[in-house]
């Protein structure tokens, strides 16, 4: 491990991986082991959530909490909360009646690994885990606690996460208008990322402008890294991504290279990193964490 | 319409006719309706939810509030939240991977209606609403609505309706002591009815000895209404109970009946039921509304 001299910030890889093994901790913590009855759902649930993920979401919470002074145990398991559901979501969404994909971050998928019943229940307890957790949020108020539990709901409903999920099936093969890829994906991937770092802000008590701050930042990181998702599923490969590569093209969906080519897609990338970027700057350098994610985000490669 | 003597009670089925209306009105008003974007899944979601339904948990959600003396809009709120997981885990447990059943309520299940693709999405968004609803009952607390969210949370969880029904898709095929019979059904159906009459009491404002007995009495009630159940999966057809018949048989599973017998089946059923009646004798006869259901839950033709 590299030495750093103290008070020089700490370097982002390292930060991401000490951050990551916390909310790895919690999470541990959270899921009851995979041998305690009903033993074969933990397993599943284990299974999908420690297989790997970069805790992208988790770690825009803290810093989110961080850009606003205070990062607690209560913005810890509220990251750990984002988590499980992106978990379910990834654990629906494979499945052979939806995308149907056999391998995520490198493991096979949950319903691959543990029949479609277990799979589908498996999302469901992750689902629901993520609301227990947040009625229990350590320290918190009840009204913080109940502004992230409206604030998930809201980004997990049909308004949310699943209305773009059905948008995106039902458009497979279907031509599209750029407004409606900008839609589907603001709601499929985008609402939970905005949850992240609203999360972080909620819970650090940030003000009602930092709030909206926060909330520019995250809408312009989320079309960032939908762009990047959609250009990296074209030049990447399955070993490199952790999961099938050209899967758009296989489902014959809509993305950003189709609209604007590959280096078209790399500048709007680009441009929305700076409009993020710019949202961050009365934040000084305590903001200097989500603007390392959002570099991060923008150039990443799986 | 029977004319009702002015401070009469009103007798059970129009009582029943009454409140379920009621529910039925404040759950069109919660799910947007189906010609709403994203149409298909506001569309899924309304096939189960609208199709002729009991309302049996919402029911003992109002008469368990009547038990404590307040009726209001907060209670037919939760007693919807509770119909919506109630359909999400119908739902789900019909899907193929799992008790892969074509029909419920006397309709096309929703994977048969809407294919499996919008079954998944459309249990998931019922089951984000209904922390949703909870998260926002009108004229409460937040500590009782902190208070129904745990419970709801505990109650749909691996040690709740999740658990409980992947024992049974375990044990389907696998000889089980009765014990474990218990336990499933505990967790599989008991918990969520035990939710509903607790829902009533928490939003009521009822002690901890009142709780504690509309505790027991839903736990009797529990056990009873899954014993009728399995009696009713051996003696009527599908066209009285609005689903398959011997269902249990087909998947060989456990049911009260093959441990002892119909008559003995019976017998315990009615047990129950007493039981269930003394836990309600502190009521006196605020408790009336909650006996006729139970009379009515042991009793029932389908």
């Amino acid at each position: 491990m590299p030495s750093v001299e103290s008070g020089a910030p700490v370097p982002l890889d390292r930060w991401f991986a000490e951050q990551a093994t916390r909310v790895d901790r919690a999470l541990d913590a959270l899921v009851p082991p995979g041998d305690a009855p009903p033993a074969r759902i933990h397993a599943a649930m284990r299974h999908s959530l420690f297989a790997g993920g970069k805790r992208l979401r988790p770690l825009l919470a803290l810093a989110a909490a961080e850009a606003c002074g205070v990062v607690d145990d209560a913005v810890i398991q509220a990251a750990c909360a984002i988590e499980l559901v992106h978990t379910f979501s990834l654990i629906h969404d494979d499945l052979p009646a939806l995308d149907n994909d056999y391998l995520r971050r490198g493991a096979p998928t949950c319903h691959v690994a543990f029949g479609e019943d277990m799979a589908i229940l498996a999302g469901d307890a992750l689902h629901t885990l993520a609301f227990a957790v947040l009625a229990d949020l350590p320290g918190a108020t009840d009204a913080r606690r109940m502004a992230c539990i409206r604030l998930l709901a809201a980004t997990c409903g049909t308004h949310g996460m699943v209305g773009g999920q059905v948008d995106d099936l039902l458009c497979e093969g279907v031509e599209i208008p750029l407004e409606q890829l900008r839609s589907i994906h603001a709601r499929k991937t985008g609402e939970l990322l905005r949850a992240s770092v609203l999360f972080g802000a909620i819970l650090a008590g940030a003000d009602d402008a930092a709030q909206a701050r926060l909330d520019l930042h995250a809408r312009h990181i989320g079309v960032a890294f939908q762009i990047v998702d959609d250009i990296l599923d074209v030049t990447s490969d399955a070993q490199t991504l952790g999961k099938p590569a050209q899967s758009d093209l296989r489902h014959d969906k809509a993305t950003y290279p189709k609209f604007f080519g590959l280096e078209g897609a790399r500048t709007l990338a680009e441009q929305s990193l700076d409009a993020a970027l710019d949202a961050l700057e009365p934040f000084g350098p305590a903001g200097s964490r989500l603007a390392d994610i959002a570099r991060y985000v923008v150039s990443r490669t799986n």
